[in-house]
């Protein structure tokens, strides 16, 4: 029982969903497709690396995810497929891959397992898809090019220690206005145990010291932070939208600070 | 062929829904997942229940619906299941699944149908899907924790009559600007039969008075009521949004008073 | 293992999607539903039949596609079904289906193969999708009803030569911002060929005159043409939105000029 996710920046608006999900019902049969997200901002390779990145470990072992963010379209970029763990991903040579993680990664060059006539306009149609189909089915990574070990490696930008300060920047902010820092577990530890720790963060001109373990904690308007689902350090508001209140959003910089001294007690709920 | 329905206030432009997919599929591989929708406002419990209430009936009996609007994650709030009819539910015990209906309700325990390690952040990923996977598999309810009596409980608004006049609400505004209100056939039935009935409602300051049968009836700009798919009178236009040109929306007030008198002909299309 | 797509313009904030996708998993168990996209805009007919256009030869042989662009919903409008080359479709008679392609029409009049109760607000759920679930379970269409050849014809605007200009009009723009125009490869032929052609467009007051072969060509924030994956010339910009460079949208018109001497050389990416 195959699955294939899919993951882009094409919106739900056009053709361009359906018609990928056309090319691998036709090659693969009784595929199940799942849409992680077709709503990453346009071009954004980060923030598409990071939306599949939080959701594909919870996929079946031998999913196949299909990654389409994609600038470059029709360019020299060259199409890959990686295994990073026990997940195959297919998209294109600009680091949105690399982002997610490492593993094998070949050049994606054996056109049999491409549409006829590749366009230059809509790879994600002519050679994503199909070759995430043939995958589904079973072909072996091997068949669908050789290794390469030179692609183009992106990161998820980390938080960088700066004497005793974390300078990090803001990720993202989700739809309930949740915004994601790239603090996180191996950072500091500390503030993703169940004990929490003390800290100092200031963001939007605001000083953040409480964390907390649950949206549905702190009063109306507080903004606390909180270990999030995407395994960053988040700050949020109990029902309300942190990223309105701070007036922040994606790229805006924060800093860290952790006390010296012994953590004192923090607030726990 | 087990089906999963999912209503939910993610929205889809982040990783959350694709998750919960992934968390079925790995569970109940070959699950037909269905979502309802994932725009329910923020936090919108009512609307949630309003908006699978509306759908569910359709889908064959033994479908599972997940329902989360759930402001109070991480707190103490229970998850539950619920049987209504011949449906399963699971969501929070914040009122949502009560308000689609009554029936049997446990609350969820057995922590060998949740994901190693729930989170405080995430209980849609850590317990309802995989327990909606588990009931779509063939465990039994009474294999998933105890039955309770003493859960939320929330309605649906319903319209008042107060003296000869009805008072209600509008529920919510659909995407086509038809406005749903409060009246269903048990408040007034003579609204819902084929036949009309005279009335007079006044809403946004604007009288209505005539009903028609069909969204194509009436002239251009012209605003009347009908007897709408969600189970509920509606205020709409042909080819125009009843809402925008009364300039109500969610909460509005209204009223709707009946003759005394036998009913007057009524224009019907 | 039968394939439905659906073409609405539902939107995805209520429960009219998931309600089809219950009607039809309710009749043909186990078929795979996908969604085309539901964000045509409400009432547009010739934009619904552009969206499923798009998509559909992509499906395999067999497929039913379902486009729900119905503005006379409960009018006397009849419901059909179409098999377009080995397609099939259903919608109603208002050209949204002849807009897509010539072929063999029938006038749905078995209600047996409709749900119960047909609605007059609610087709799509209560003839629409039913009627598709039993053709992808295999109902023969003339079962469905009477062949007719009196249905509503609607076309997709065609571009139309005068004298020695090309005068179209924009058919959309896409999510990414790229102007979708009706100039096709019948059109222009030499467009469409991997060679180019000389031409002068004028779109929004000002001139293009260069075609390239990928979306990631040209200078940053220069507009060019391309040959598009929807089968119609469009102007793009590089990672930007050539529709806002230019501040033109749906219905906007233009000119397309060829050159009366040989075509000279073009530059080509």
């Amino acid at each position: 029982l195959a699955i294939i996710t899919l993951t882009t920046d094409f919106g739900l608006q056009d053709h361009f969903v359906g018609t990928l999900k056309g090319v691998i019902l036709g090659i693969a049969p009784g595929t199940a497709i799942v849409d992680i997200s077709h709503a990453v901002p346009a071009f954004d390779i980060v923030d598409g690396a990071l939306t599949v990145a939080s959701a594909y470990k919870y996929f079946p072992d031998g999913s196949v995810h299909v990654v389409v963010v994609d600038p470059g379209v029709g360019s020299a970029r060259r199409p890959l497929v990686a295994r990073i763990g026990t997940h195959y991903f297919v998209g294109p040579d600009n680091g949105v891959l690399t982002a997610i993680g490492g593993g094998e990664m070949r050049h994606l060059t054996s056109r049999e397992y491409f549409l006829p006539g590749v366009s230059k306009t809509f790879h994600a149609r002519d050679i994503f898809a199909p070759v995430a189909a043939h995958l589904a089915k079973g072909v072996d990574m091997p068949a669908l090019g050789p290794e390469i070990s030179d692609c183009v490696r992106l990161e998820i930008p980390k938080a960088k220690l700066d004497g005793s300060v974390w300078r990090g920047v803001v990720l993202k902010v989700d739809r309930f206005g949740n915004v994601i820092t790239n603090i996180g577990p191996q950072d500091v530890p500390a503030l993703f145990h169940s004990h929490g720790a003390a800290f100092q963060m200031v963001l939007g001109g605001r000083e953040i010291n409480k964390i907390f373990s649950s949206y549905s904690s702190g009063a109306a308007g507080e903004v606390f932070a909180i270990a999030g689902s995407m395994g960053y350090l988040e700050v949020a508001a109990n029902q309300g939208s942190a990223a309105e209140i701070l007036n922040v959003g994606k790229g805006d910089e924060f800093t860290l600070t952790l006390p010296e001294r012994p953590p004192r007690k923090v607030i726990r709920v």
